[in-house]
Formats: C-alpha cells, structure tokens, sequence
C-alpha cells in the first residue's frame, strides 16, 4: 500500500543528514535540534492523519492515485477535478487547526498540480517529453509515501533592474553547465518552508523568463541534502525561545511551534534529466508560476488561514469567559468582527475551488479560478492583522507582560502566580497561562507578516486581480443602463 | 401556461386604484405617474425575461411549479434544493445587473417561501391547517402568474420599550376583530417596497412574538388596494428630479429610477381566512421573520448587490478610458479594489446558497445557510459605501457638478458643453455625461444609507453572527494546541 | 468703514446680469431662482456675522486691513500670522456650522493669499509690479466690502497627454490677445463655487507650467458677468427638489442647500492690466496653485468639514433619543467613533495653522504647514464616508423611505404620518420628519464625492505628503536604533 | 545642582537588590542580567539626554523645579503650563525615537502630576494634609535626581463581578492594617514597566472607588525592593533571544530591547504615613485615575508612538531604497500611508497640550485636554497595527525568514549569506539585516498589543470620549439647520 507509516518517515528523516546551519552553529540532527524537530513532527502528523481511514483525516488525506489507483497521501497527488480542489482546501484547513503552522508538503504538492498541468501543455505544444518524466518522479514518491517541498522564491537584485543587468546572475538560480547525463545548477532560494526535512525539494522558476532568459528557465527535483545544498535557517526570537526551553509546554504553540524555513543555496548541484522537468522553455516558466499561485492562494489565502483564526478566536473566547466577559457588548461586537472575517475568506477560498476548472484540456488538472484565489489571499492579509489585533485586544496585556510558566513551577513564585494570575476565574493559572501564552504566538509574533507574504504579497494578488476582472462586460452593463448604445472609446 | 406576457400584469396594472399618496398629493394613476410608473417597468422586465425560453432570462426566471409541474416565474415558486437557492441569486443578480434597482417581487417571494417552511411546521406541530391554505395561495399566484410584494418593517414605539408599553398599539401591526370569515388588522408597515403595483401584499410578523403578544402574531395576504389600505410614498430628491424631468434620459438610472417604498397603513382591514398563514401562534412568528431574513440576505446582501457594484465598475471604467488613465496605477489599485469588494460579497453570497439546507425537515424548503447569509450582508454594507467613495474619487467632482443633460440640447449652451465636457476624448459630451449621470445615481444619492437598511440594518446581522457562530468547536482547537486537556469554566 | 450691511450685498446681487444657464434654461434674476438665491443668502450671512461686533461672529469675521487698519470682512484680508491662520479656520468652521454648506467668500480668500506671497516673490525675484496692483486690488474690494469668487480647477484633455498635445488649446484657459490696454482669454473653468452671485472672481492657473507654456501662466480678477463669461450651473436632485419645493423648509438643508457651482466659460474675455497678477511668467505658476492648495486644504480639509460633522452627530443623536436608543451600546459605539473622527480631524487643521509660517520672507503672508494640511484632507476624505455611514445606520431606512414634509399638511394623510413617523417619542413627527430630511441631505446626496473633490482630489494630497515627508531623518534614527553607523546607498 | 551624572543612578542601581524573579529564576543583578540592565540602559540615557545643556536634550528634559526653582531632571517635575506638556510630549517624542522603548519614568512622572492635582483638591476640600507630603516627596526625588516608576494596573477577578464578590479580596491592593507609623497593604500590581530599576514606585489605585471599599482608595511610594515586595518579570520570545545572545547587535533593538514590565506583589508591605497620598477617600481615587489617564494618554498615545513610528518608516524606506523601488508607486502609496497615520496622531497629542488646562483650580497643574488625550490614543491603537503591516509589507519575507547574523560571522555561511541577502545594493549584507532585525522587533514582536493596551485598552478611551462628547451643542446645530425652533425630547 502507498499510504506509509509515520515511523517509515521518522526513520528517514532520522538518516538525513543536509547541510544545515541556524544562528551561526551547523546543525547536525534535524530531528533532535529543538526548532527543526518541529518540522519532522509536523509532517509525521501528516502520515498519521492518513492512516485514520474510516475517521476525517483518512477522508481529507487520502485519495486515489490517477496512476495507479492506489490510495495515496493526498499531498502527493493531482486535484483532477472541483471536488478534489474542496479536499485539497479541507486538508488544508485540518492541517492548519491542528498544527497552527504550515504542513510542510504543501508547496510541493501545488508545484507538481502546476507542473503536471505545464509539462502536459509543453509536450502538446512542443514534443519535449517532461510529462512523462514528471510523472514517473510522481510514482516514486507516492510509492515511498515520500514527503516532497517546493521552492519557488529568489534573493534577486535591485527591483528597478533587470535580472540581466544585475551584477551576480546568481542571485535567480540557473543553468550553469548542461550534458547528457542532466544539468548543474547554480543559486540560492529563500523563505522555503521546511525543505531540510522532506525527500524531496520541487524547484520552480521565481517568475516568467523572456527569450535570452533559458537558463533561468528551469525546474527539477532534488533529494534531501543533495551534494552542493546548503540550508541556513531563519533565526528569531521564537528559534531563541524554543532552544532554550526546559519543556515545550512552556510555548506558544507547544508541539509544531512557527513555520520553519530556510534559504537553500544551490553551489553548482547536478540533476540528472530524469528529474528535470523544464528546461530552457522560457515561454512556459511564467505558466508554471502562474499555476502554482493559483492553486496556492486558494489553500494559504483561504483555508490554512481559516484554520489559524479559528484557533485564534477560541483562545480569545476562552479569555473573554475567564475574566467573566461573555455577555460583554463591546467584546462579542469584537468576537462577531473575527468570524466574519473568517467566514468571508472561507468562502471565497471555497468558491475558488468550487469555480475551477481543467487547466490545460485533456491535462485532467484542475485549477482554482484564479480571481477568487487572489482575492481571498487579498482578503486574509488585511484580516489576519485584524484578527491579531482584536484577539490581542481581548487577549489583554498580559499577551506581552505575563511571565513564563516556569514560574509557576519555582516553589518562590508559585503561589503569586497561582493567585494572581486568573481572573478570579475557577481554571487554575496555569490554563490562563497557556492560552495567553498561545495568543502571543498568534497576536505578538511572526504571523502578520507571515501572512502578508506567503503564496507573495499584495501587489503580486492586486496585479491578477487587474488583469483578470472582466471589465468589458461591466463597462457593457453601465452603457446600456445610462442608454449608450454604441461602443465608443 | 403559468407564464404571461408582459402585457398581461401591464393591464393589471392599468386597472389598479389603490389609495396613493406622494408629495402631499394623490396619485391617480400608478402606471402614468412618473415615479410610481417604474416601479410597473421593473416588474414587467421579470415578465419579459422569463419569456426568453432558450435565453439567459428563462434559464433564471423560470422553474417547475412544484404544485402543478408547469414552468411558472421564479418569483412565485419555493426553493426547493441548493441549486434552486443558486439559481434564486443568480436572478437577483441578473436583474439588479440590467434594472439597478429592486425587482419588486422579490420580497414577496422570500415571504412565501419563510411561510412555506414555517406552515409546514406549524401544521405537523399544532394540527393546523395554514400549509394548505398557503399552496392554495400559491397555486392562484402561479396560475396568474401575479406579482406579489412582502411587507414586514414597523413603525414600532421606542427601543426602549416593550411593545406593551408603547402608548399606542398599533404602532405594530396587529389583529383587532376575529369573526367566522376572517380577520381584521390595524396597523401599519414601513419601507414596502413596490407594494402599490403589485397584485397582492404578503404581511409578515415584524419580529418575534411572546405569550400574550397572540394579536401581533399575524401573516396574511392582501390584493392590491384593499378597502382600508393607504399607501404614503417616499420622497427623495431623485423623485423630485424624475418628476420634473422632461425626457427620462436625463435621469441617473433612466428607466427603473431608485428604489421605490412607500408606508402601508392597515385601517381596519378585513382579511377572509384563506388569506391568514399565522394567527396568534406566538412561537412561530420569529422563525418566520429569521427565514425570511436568512433568504433575503443571500440575495440582498449578496448577489443583487454585486450587480449593482458591476455597473458602478463599469462606469468608473468608461471614465477612467475618457480620461486617458487606463494606465494610472492610483486608479487601477481603486478599480482592483472595487473587483476584490465585489467578488467578496458574491463568494459568500454563493456558499450560502450551497451550503443550504432543507429548513424543516419533509417541509422541501430550502434555505441558504444563514451565517454565510448575515456575513454577506455585513460585507456588502461597508463595500457599498467603499465602492461608492472609489468610483466617486474615479466618477471626478463632474459627479456632483455636472450640468443637466438640457444642456445639451439648449442651443445657447450645447457648444460649450459639447466642447468643454469630453476630457479630451472622442465620445461625445453626452455619453461622458450620460455615464457621469449614472454615477451620480450609485455615488451621490440613496444606495449607501438603502443598501445599510434593506434586508435588516448592520446590527440585527451582528446579532445573528454571534448566536450563529460555532465557539465551542474553536475553543475545543484552542484547548488541545495549548495543551490544556480537560475543560475547565 | 469698511464693514458693509447685508443690504449693500444684496442690492448689488439684485443688479448683477450674469450669463447663467441652469437646466437647459436662462436664470434671469439669481436672487430670485430657488437654487441660485442660496448662495447669495450664504454670501448675505457672512455680511451678518461680521457686524455683530461684540460676539463670536465679529472675533472670527473681521480684521484690521494690514493696508488701511480698517476692520475689514476676514475673507478680504491677509493670514499675516499664525494667530490669523487659526482665525481663518475658526472662521470656517462657524460657516459650516452655521449654513451647512460652503461660504462663496472661501476660494476668492485663499486665492488672493496666495497670490500675495507669490506677487510679493516676483517682484523681487523678477522686478515686476504686481503685488501692487494686487494690494489696490484688495484695497478695493474692502473698501467696498465686495464677494470675491476663486477659479481653478479646468476641463483639460486626456490625462495621458501633455496640453500641447490636446486638439483643443481652450481645455485650459490661456492669453489668446494682448495690447497695451490688457489681455484677451479663452478656456472655461469648471466646478466654480458661486462665482455668478460674487462681485469678482479671481481667476488663479490649474497648475504647474513649464516653459513654453506661458499662455497658460495667467491670473486675474474679472468683475460678475463680464462681457463674454457665461455660468453654466450644476443641476443635481436636489436641485430638481429645490426647484419644485413649495416652502424651503420642506428641504434637507431649508436656507442654504448645497455647494452651488457652475462652469463658467471665458469666451474672448478681456482683462485690464491692472487685474492680471501672472502673465507668464511660467515658473511662478505652480507656485500660486501650490499656495492656494496650502490654506485652502487646512479648511476644506478640516475646518469647515468639523462643522459639517457635528451637525450630522448632533441629528444622529437626536434621532437616536428620539427611539429610545440613548443607551444602546452598539449606537453609543457609532458616536463615539464619530466624535473621534471628527476631533482628529479639527487637530491636524488645527496643527496646520499653528505651524505655520510665512510663505515668502517679507512678504508678511502667512500659510499653513503644508503636511499637516494635506493629512487632514486625506483624513477627512475618508472620515466623511464613514460619517455619512454611521449617521446614515443611526438615522435608519427614514433617511432614504420618509414621505414628503408635505404629507403633514395633506388632511388625507396627516393623521397617518403624525401617528406612525414618531418612534413612540413625544416629539411631533415633523420634528422627527424634518431632522431625518437633514440626515437625508447629509448621507444620501452630494457630500460624500463633494468632499473628495473639493480642494482636490485624494491624490493630489498624496503626492503632496510623499513629497513633502522627512525620510531623511526617519532613516537616520531607524539607522542609529539599528547601529548603522555609515550612510550607504 | 538636581540633575545628576548617569553614573549616580548606575551606581545606585548596581547597589539595587531587589527580589525579582525571571522564566523561573532569580535574577541577582539587576544591572547584569541582559533583560533587566536594558531598563538601566533607558533610564540611564535619561541621565544623559539632561545634561546636554546646550542641546535638544537639555531643552527637553529638563526644568525648574517650582519648589526650589533648581533646574530638575523633567521627570520630576509638574507640568504647570501648557508650554510643560507641550515640552513633556516632546520629551516622550525624543525618548522613543532614540530608544525605541519605553524611557521607565514617565508612568511616575504622570502619576506624580496626577496626585499633585488631586492632593491639593482634596486638602482644599477635606482638610488632609496629602499635597504638602507629596511636595515633600518630590522635593527629595528632585534632590537626589531619582527615578520614579509609577504603578495601577491590577490582577483584578471576574469583570463580571464587583470587588467584594470575588473571593480573594487581595485581587486589588488594598490596605490591611494601620497604625500611627503608616499603613501595611497587600496585593499585586501587574504589567509595570521598569520598577524593580527604578528608585522609587508611586501606587495609585486602579480605578473609582465607592463607599465602603475604603481600603482600597489608597496611594503611596515605596522605595526600590521594599521588604515584602517580589517582582515576577513578563518573559516573551524576545527575552529568550536576549538572553542567549552573544551579543546585543545581532538583535532588533541592540541597546534598549523591549518594554520590560513584571508583576509586582506586595505582601503585608509595610508604607510610613510621610509617604502615603490617599487613604480611604474613596471620592478621590477615580479622580486620580482619571487625571493620571489625562496626561499618560496624551504621551503614550501620540508622542512616544509617533517615535517608534518614525523609527518603523525610516526602516522601511531604506529597504525600499535598498531594493531599488524609491519610485515604485505602490510602495510610495504605503509610504505616504505610514506618514499620513503618523502626522495624525502627533496633531492629535500636540492639540490635547495646546487645549490644556489647569486641572483644579489654584492647584497650577495643567492637564491636556481629556478627549483629545483619548482621541489620540484610539487612533494610534489603529495606526500602530497598521504600520506594522504596512512596514511588514515593505520589508519583505525577509523579516520573518532572516537568518541570525551570527550566520554572518560563520566562515561557513558568511559568503552565502553576503552574496544572497543583498538585493542587489551596494549595501553590505550586514546593514540588511539589521534593518531588517529592526523591522522585525516592529512588526512581528510585542508591539501590536503593547499598544492596545499601554495606557489603558480601547474601550476605556471610547467610554470617555462617549462622555467627554458636547452631544447638546451638535444637536442644537443640527435642530438649527433643521428649523426646529423648540428643544422637545
């Protein structure tokens, strides 16, 4: 059966040994290093979710593979209709209401729907025989029940310049050498989500690529820590935290804690061309960003978030009741604000998905309708700070003053704390400690700005929005109610 | 058949004499007075549009009566499924695209089918008959293929005050005498929309009712002037200007005007008990008034309200081409905007009707989802107002101090207007103004203050959102990502 | 001395024979139309506060002339202090407050302002001599206590054109003759507040010129209803309401209505030389604009918009008393937010006058900070849609549904309207009608589109703010707080 | 002379042992610890800024005493004109922008003022003897050039509840014992800013008293780690970051980190009458809390913010120069965003100065005006999330996904991360990524909700604006306008 236990991963990602350096040190167990644990134990979850086969996970998890028939990960399959897009939402949506922060195998599995949909298009069009390709890597990894990321982002130069005229052509990953037994590669991605811990690294172009432009034109698949990768992490103030932790339950979000990324530098790294999977086509790299965002903004701009803010506005409601605030108007006009943000951004995600359609024909991938997948990524940037604050509002002050659970344990504070910290509620401090203590992870930390940026920022949405709203139709509409008949310019 | 031509409810219509007043004088007749006459042209657009058997207009407007199997109009059928709730929004939508304004028989609609689910229930609840009483009601309405309009809005006492302690009780509509043929009413309604050229008027309770409020308990149907029925119009600038207007192409929304109310006061009206859906059942009163809502707001809140915004965009367009700042980033930001608001509101409006369900269990009535319904609603009266205030910054000050289009036609004028007013561009003056116009119509007039009232004010949907919303479950997320296991108050 | 009675404006308004079209018909007498008659009677006002010698009408009215000493009306005099700008806007505020629409003095005030200091500037600068023909100017319209109009805002072409480029040179007003009597000129200007009914109006350029342009850098002053100037007026709704109105006080804002302005077109107009004040001189042209926008934004932007405000806070709240709301927390949150919006506002304006400074040194004239003025425009932009919302939800469906004042003296319906439009207050209902008809004029009309354009668009204040903005400073502390120690690029 | 050297205060704060306990630990010393010594740091540099006689800094923070006329530190003294707040919210200004946290002695210095206005009442009107003792107090304070913490904020119990309905009395500090030496108080004061470093905590109750809660109408000063007093610090993700630096520039505020607040308990403390101000007057404890929100409001709701602003838009435009988009239209539009937001708020806090008054009259103590005290703090609550995510926008991915900059200092990691987190620029990598570290100590740490709720929460501003509002003045505007000439209810 393709549907692998978490220990068949645990074990793999046990043997892992990348290039891996965080807050000036190398890291040399993923698996014991208390911030890239997280990420291990996060896609573990996603295998045991899986196997709960008459329960929701197996229902939102699983599917079918279209190449064998075999029931697989749905992370490592394609949505090949409307009602696996509504799945491929709702399982982004249970990942998020139970890890709070991303599951890694996300970004790879939207890259393979764009580049299943793209290389079918290519070899139509071209006669080049990726899909093929693409297809015989999907096997392997449903196969080996493998965990694959997907890297898309680049350091790039100046803004106002083109990448030509930048002094390093390393800073958009390329093309540096080429023979018949596959390519090298040379460059750097940053903010990839979790790639130290999976299988498999999916790398996409960042962006469209214009004639002149091929060896920026690529996309391929790497193993884990191939030779010539490097992983350096990002470092903040919660990486701080959580090394330097006696016990996870002292954080904010215990088990899975923030979304953990890296910038992985590519320093001359040979793919083999079975698992290339463009190459040099600069007319089809733009398509597959394009796609990739499509089916991404539906899950991070619509249902992952919605999985936060409901997190978010229980831990808010159980302060609101703590302190004895239920029936306050002016807390419940806040509550009511929070779940029709969330609301409103659930169903524009949901109608994404319910309004997509085939891709490319004949592809059998199916795609988000690509103006409500922005627009709901639009939304929930501006909500998630609202959401923030208005949690943050209710949370208290204490999100940012209350001291560390650690200090209910010191036999010297114990008993301030225990007195003092609960409302003159009957939950013991230590329940207001750690739900306060959640708040803070959602209200005074990474997750704003997280949001702002992930599945790219809001000029990236505003841009597809312009060009695909349908203007000529409501310009049609306002003449023929203002008695315009003819079309002038 | 159950559809008639146009012509058909023209004549009705012609041979109405119900008691109008406007403007401090009585209107004779409602087919030729200015004002009260578009209300006629709108209803009759749904007469047109249904006969339109292969077109858009049929595939919306039309459907099975589920009492005789013939295809009868939309407006005079119950929804019974989730697709009939899509299609139900998406004539709400079509019409507001092509009248901008109400359908005046939409309200009467929504009534029919609350009292459909709520007689169901009633009657398998108390033995009473008014289920079949209302189908027979229905099937005549059917068989004429009638208008009906809905009436629930009251004058009411003050809110500080329960209805008992209002000096005068007919300040809600109530039951005065009772006898073997029927009831009689006292009362009035306020913001009816369409009522005095409708053929029949279907009152509903203004709001919940409890023991000892039996009298106010009350729902019925009236035809259209009955003995002891006064109707007192609105009057706004905009009837003002349609009044005294020479050609109605000078007019903002030329042919269908503004939305058109009007107070209905109930002198001792006799209504026979075949026309009596709810009498003094106190426990069912507020379940009919929470479904009317919970299907008024899908389409108010949602999809007759985006297209509205559609023409808005269009014009705001049509200017921003005039202008020559197709290219302007400012205004395209504002023209995304405008498409990510609108695209919003019919997101929610969309998952509401999907996510409907049978509202009485063998009733066969469906209603949409009522959380996603209020949150339409609470969308779509900020983005009204926010889409008023972008096309009115894109419309230009031309919005407010555009000359009449007389002047176009006044000799001593015409070159002037004709030579100053183009922006430069190849349309002619009068298009430019003609869309100026229709600005003027949806930014500079009643839409911001008619879209916050109209299915219920900003507040009775916050109301429902708090009772609606599923906290327990939130929580639950909050308790276990905190690690807090056992439930504690 | 110099302060005239309101009978001395009057009779000169009787005797004006402007060019004025409305409607597509002539305005013989503007004393005498409905609509054209408000402007004289706000202009008349002005004359009525300035002699009450002893009260706030004569403090915020008048001033000493800094040419003669004489107390002359405030809006024919110089802002020579910081003091004198906070007059001026103090004076605003009491204009709003009080007519509820603008003051026709308002533009002509700021024009000549601006023109002071950049005459002042050319003079020494170039050796011209036109601040003196500036100051005889001023001395002559106090001595005669006159009105004095302001023109700006012009048709233009395509935006995405240069004006060279446009077909038609008259898209903006230019010198088309010139000899040594004075100048000729064509063009129109548009949106101009009350001009027809003012003594003079003082003609200012619409924006920057480059050389090359010098047709186009022209200022002037031209006498009411000068030879070759036609007035072609606005003509909205509620004009059309004011026209057909049997008695004023049936109308939203009974005495003084709304902002009338016209397009006045300059045909072949000719100027003495001793009434043009820029002919030319192209560098000087965006000075004056940029001056004039510098106090004029301080009071569009903030003055005058606070006495708007609080007029609809004050309707709001007696509406809200009036239902027995006074209590309700959820409308207790609406004044609240209305209040502050409001007094955010009067502080940015405020701010403005107080750091002010002389705009050219010598030259005794004083203007406003240039930010700060542009914040409050911004501010009160979108500070008024949500004001008109807010008032609008407080004010309820009334505000867009109420009959016509007129229904309370139709013996027909009299008794209806008295028993059912009260709210259950023991207010009469032609109070309730009547302060919901000044809501009406105030959420459902004009203000909203009138309050972005009016002393330019939102943009416009934008660019102003980005060019005006120390980033400088804002890098060097971001830089010291960070421990940058080098300026790098 | 009462302005001291810095190294006065260090000295005495290196003498400091108070009993204060951080993440489960004692912390010994004060001015070791990396998070405890940052609040010496800020107090220390308080020292500084006063001595530069010459300069901004002695301009700002200090002068006169108006008991000895010696020139004190301004933290230490009264506002006694409107000039004082002028030049105390210039201080608060210049604090946050060098610091970018809190300066530790402006919550005492508010308070100090507070008790000054409202001893004087009270001994006016009671015949105590508190201004005077006060006096005295402030007289040594000045002397010996001590810091002043200042302390209000309580545990509380079920907002739900009255005080003597919770079960743990101690839950607001009250007074437990009394004799002819002084008073004994138990209880807790939670999120206080800096006290365990400062030499003295003034107490002031938490709120309005009423008859019979006389115990808990007290206030007081207690000198630095008074027997019975415990500190229990706030610990938060960046006090963790702190700690386990190597060192203080690889953080986002090297020098002065984070608002440092702790719980601080009293247990049975023991206070002299010499130094206590209140004492069972219940009629004057809202009094004091109130005149303390009055002048707080006015600083932490307009100046300091508006440093921490400048510092927050400063970053963000070298990023966006860094990434080569100074003219990238959407990003100037964020820009000029940021500065608008900040302008406003400043007006709002130099206005509530200007409009200040003498708060008890012969007491010579100004208070700024209480609404636009109020007025300022709502808006920055708003202003402040809304920099953040503007900034964060600004900023990038980056500031969420940036390595440590010890990653910088690793031979293994050095090259890459020079090489890739450039953008480009000429810039060193280094500079980058302290400006990026900056910007994520902004917008992705404490400072969302440190701002909600520094200074009071949202609601408590809106329920004095609700009450400060001159409702009757707007509604006689608005029944003016209206023509209503007689005021009925």
């Amino acid at each position: 059966m393709a549907l692998k236990p978490p220990e068949a991963y645990q074990q793999r990602a046990e043997a892992m040994r990348p290039r891996v350096f965080m807050n000036g040190r190398r890291v040399e167990r993923i698996t014991q290093h208390p911030v890239t644990r997280t990420v291990v134990e996060a896609n573990r979850a996603s295998y045991e979710w899986a196997l709960d086969a008459d329960g929701e996970g197996g229902r939102l998890f699983t599917r079918p593979s279209h190449l064998t028939g075999e029931r697989c990960n749905l992370y490592n399959t394609l949505n090949r209709s409307t009602e696996d897009l509504l799945q491929r939402a709702g399982a982004g949506l249970y990942a998020a209401e139970h890890l709070g922060t991303c599951i890694y195998r996300c970004v790879g599995c939207d890259a393979v729907n764009a580049l299943a949909a793209t290389t079918f298009e290519m070899d139509r069009d071209l006669g080049t025989a990726y899909y093929g390709r693409l297809m015989e890597f999907l096997r392997l990894v449903q196969e080996g029940d493998h965990t694959v990321a997907g890297a898309m982002t680049e350091p790039r130069g100046r803004r106002d310049q083109k990448p030509e005229q930048w002094t390093d052509p390393d800073l958009s990953l390329h093309i540096v050498g080429k023979d018949d037994r596959g390519i090298v590669v040379n460059g750097a991605k940053i903010n990839i989500s979790g790639a130290y811990a999976t299988d498999w690294t999916i790398v996409l172009p960042s962006g469209a690529r214009r004639p002149g432009e091929e060896a920026y034109a690529v996309s391929f698949a790497v193993p884990n820590g191939e030779k010539g990768m490097t992983y350096i992490c990002q470092y903040t103030p919660y990486s701080a935290e959580r090394e330097s932790a006696e016990s996870v339950w002292e954080l904010g979000n215990p088990r899975f804690g923030q979304r953990e990324t890296s910038m992985v530098i590519f320093d001359n790294v040979f793919v083999p061309w079975e698992r290339v999977f463009l190459c040099g086509e600069t007319a089809y790299a733009g398509k597959v960003v394009t796609r990739f965002a499509q089916v991404h903004r539906m899950v991070c701009g619509g249902s992952c978030k919605v999985g936060f803010g409901k997190v978010m506005i229980g831990a808010a409601r159980l302060i609101q009741e703590y302190k004895g605030l239920a029936k306050a108007p002016h807390v419940n006009d806040q509550m009511t604000e929070m779940v029709t943000l969330l609301e409103t951004v659930r169903a524009c995600s949901k109608v994404a998905a319910i309004e997509g359609k085939e891709a490319v024909p004949g592809s059998g991938v199916y795609m988000p309708d690509d103006l409500l997948g922005n627009v709901a990524k639009l939304n929930i940037g501006d909500a998630f700070w609202r959401l923030m604050a208005l949690a943050g509002d209710i949370g208290g002050g204490l999100i940012v003053t209350m001291p560390s659970l650690k200090d209910l344990k010191n036999p010297e504070t114990r008993a301030y704390v225990e007195k003092y910290l609960r409302f003159g509620s009957e939950a013991p401090a230590e329940d207001i400690l750690k739900i306060t203590k959640l708040l803070q992870n959602w209200t005074a930390g990474l997750h704003g700005v997280g949001t702002w940026h992930g599945a790219g920022p809001v000029q990236a949405q505003k841009i597809m929005v312009q060009r695909l709203a349908d203007y000529e139709e409501m310009k049609r509409l306002a003449r023929e109610m203002a008695g315009i008949s003819v079309e002038r310019p």
